[in-house]
């Protein structure tokens, strides 16, 4: 038997696959469920990009070019001039996802056993890049307690090597909500400068900010051009996941050539969702004070009703759609498959994701689970009551 | 400043790259270009498959499943099934592109430093993924003397060290145009079972294949079952390249549940273009006749125009569309520039791939040329007399 590759051994099943069973069978016996679970979003693709597919007149579906069409990165590029993000569309290279912007980042300023700081917890697919690409994640530490605020820069100083080679931060935050100030932007701008470090943000859910706070961008700080790296997509702002389409950008020419390399070895990022992509950057600004809106009720509700329950601690979302919730538990992943297994309120119940897979230090996090708000919110009350009578449950 | 991995440094630029400045002021100062150096097809895509994307009523634009949709895996494998490939949809991982099967392939199987066998002239991008990956290829030279045929399998065996995982084959392949027979595939597979080899077939080019010969896949071979890894793709297939859908196909359970977790990192396959792709599974069997059709005419016109000329050595290609060429010049590269540059028939010059860039034993192939015969037939006649006429010029 031939053998698979150690890589291939070591890398990390989604935090949530273990659950599915659980729940595909708990679906065959007749439950409900409430999935808090994922981060596909029930909100409608903006119509304006839909119709551009429905409309196109191609009668060869060729490949693009690999850093993307022209027309598209330039429209880009004006887009993030809105955001007062300053880049041409030299500085972009299209992908398919953020997904891939990531796994191109790494490769282009990771070698194998290189290290680069995250603070946890953290969407968990960074372990599967670093996995891929044979690198170390080195975790610091951010605290429920503060909100999941930037730790200490002092923390990140102590755990820079000689192979350190980024800091990654996720701006706002999946899991923790958390949206970093400028103040804090500028503290790691300081640190990768004098490291020569580079500086990954994934920004993904850039255009999810709320309270009237703004969302200040890494691309937006002078004197820091050649260290950032500005990971996109346009799967949550526009709630097309599907399409795969997402960039990386950077003002450092030599990391946008040696990243060109890699997209020019996998051809091409989709056509089609590239046409869907484009048009969508026409969205009213109506759509995305709905969405807002719209999400804003949904956290409200959430937080309040999470409330109701005793010895439940929460870290309040400032942005993304996603949230960290302490329970009164000792163990997560084993309260996430009991509610499935074992545990429904007239036949319904809820999935949620055990917050243990977001941290990469060992023990961090059982008693926490993420909750996203993607549901509307008659289902969110609905099923934080069901956590809620669970709970009780569930310790006795 | 901070550094760009030893990773990203060695990458591959794409062997017709540096020749895209050239054509490009060529086309300034007026010079019509034949491109003869592509691998996009000028055979319109399917009406069924676009019309599928027009008609998609989809307001939520989702991710679908990491492994691909299961009603498009299901078709897959009856599709399989016609070409007497017997799998089901759990043997299927569907992909981002070929492109993204090979990477997932070699990110299963291979840890940095492992090696791969590759029979040479080969696809170029396999250099990518195996820079990419940290992987060395180790080429095993097929000469065009031999139309490329399989190399002694002792030519094989003598490069087997224990870091040795896997063979590489593309069948029929790019750049060789050459077709594997049912023998060479068996001596294949006696060499992977000896020594606990994985056995990778880029079968991409499946459908094109000419003069009445019949494809003989890696999943026909029975007893190969854990060894063998297909990779497939609609790209070329039905001229859809833009997609960017493909497909990892193996009956090794072991290798499906690891090429997963590489999946579930990446969410999702793009989800219009396995719409697409389902629907051009509906192709009728007429629009593969046209177009074998097509490729034997125009196969046929380029080799007896290149016949014409004095000191050509051609390896008539049985599938695929591709043909490499060995001119009476010393270095390919060079030639190929010049045309852009220095050469012209009434203001019409031709762009080919140089083929040293499809070999990885420096300085082999130098006098070799790849001509893709992805232009009509008039145009073809055309592209070789300015080759011939160029010839003339270069050689004095
Ligand atoms: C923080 C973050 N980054 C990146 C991604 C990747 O998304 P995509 O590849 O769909 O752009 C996600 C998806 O959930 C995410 O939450
Ligand atoms: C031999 C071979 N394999 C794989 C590919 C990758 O194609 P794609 O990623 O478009 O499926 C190509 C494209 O030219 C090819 O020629």
């Amino acid at each position: 038997m031939p053998i698979i590759s150690k890589k291939g051994q070591q890398m990390p099943a989604s935090p949530i696959r273990k659950l599915v069973p659980y729940a595909e069978e708990a679906v065959k016996k007749g439950k409900s469920i409430y999935y808090l679970n994922i981060g596909q979003p029930d909100i409608k693709t903006p119509e304006i990009a839909l119709q551009a597919i429905k409309e196109c007149n191609i009668d060869i579906l060729a490949y693009s070019r690999s850093e993307g069409s022209e027309t598209y990165r330039q429209k880009i590029s004006a887009y993030y001039s809105k955001h007062n993000i300053h880049v041409t569309h030299d500085d972009i290279v299209v992908t398919t996802g953020g997904s891939e912007a990531l796994l191109f980042a790494f490769g282009s300023i990771m070698d194998v056993d290189d290290e680069i700081i995250i603070p946890e917890p953290f969407y968990a697919n960074y372990n599967g890049f670093s996995t891929a690409s044979g690198v170390k994640v080195v975790p610091v530490i951010s605290k429920i307690e503060n909100n999941f605020a930037l730790p200490p820069i002092e923390a990140f100083e102590k755990l820079i090597t000689p192979k350190t080679k980024a800091i990654l931060i996720c701006n706002p935050g999946n899991p923790t909500g958390y949206l970093y100030s400028k103040e804090e932007i500028q503290k790691l701008a300081a640190i990768v400068k004098k490291h020569d470090l580079f500086l990954i943000a994934d920004e993904v859910y850039r255009e999810f900010v709320y309270d009237g706070n703004t969302h200040y961008s890494v691309m937006q700080e002078t004197g820091l051009e050649d260290h950032t790296i500005m990971i996109d997509s346009v799967s949550k702002r526009y709630s097309m996941c599907g399409a795969r389409v997402g960039c990386l950008v950077s003002k450092n020419k030599t990391l946008i050539q040696t990243v060109l390399k890699f997209a020019q070895a996998r051809l091409s990022p989709p056509t089609l969702a590239q046409i869907a992509s484009e048009a969508a950057l026409e969205t009213p600004q109506s759509y995305f004070d709905a969405v807002i809106e719209e999400y804003v009720e949904r956290r409200n509700t959430l937080i309040s009703e999470l409330q109701k329950i005793d010895g439940v601690k929460i870290a309040k979302p400032k942005g993304a759609f996603y949230c960290i919730v302490e329970l009164p538990i000792k163990n997560s992943d084993d309260f996430a498959q009991w509610l499935l297994e074992n545990f429904d309120v007239n036949g319904e119940t809820i999935m949620v994701a055990p917050a243990g897979g977001f941290y990469s230090t060992a023990n961090v996090g059982l008693n926490q689970i993420r909750i996203a708000y993607v549901l509307k919110k008659e289902s969110l009350i609905k099923a934080v009551n069901i956590l809620k009578e669970a709970l009780k449950v569930y310790n006795n």
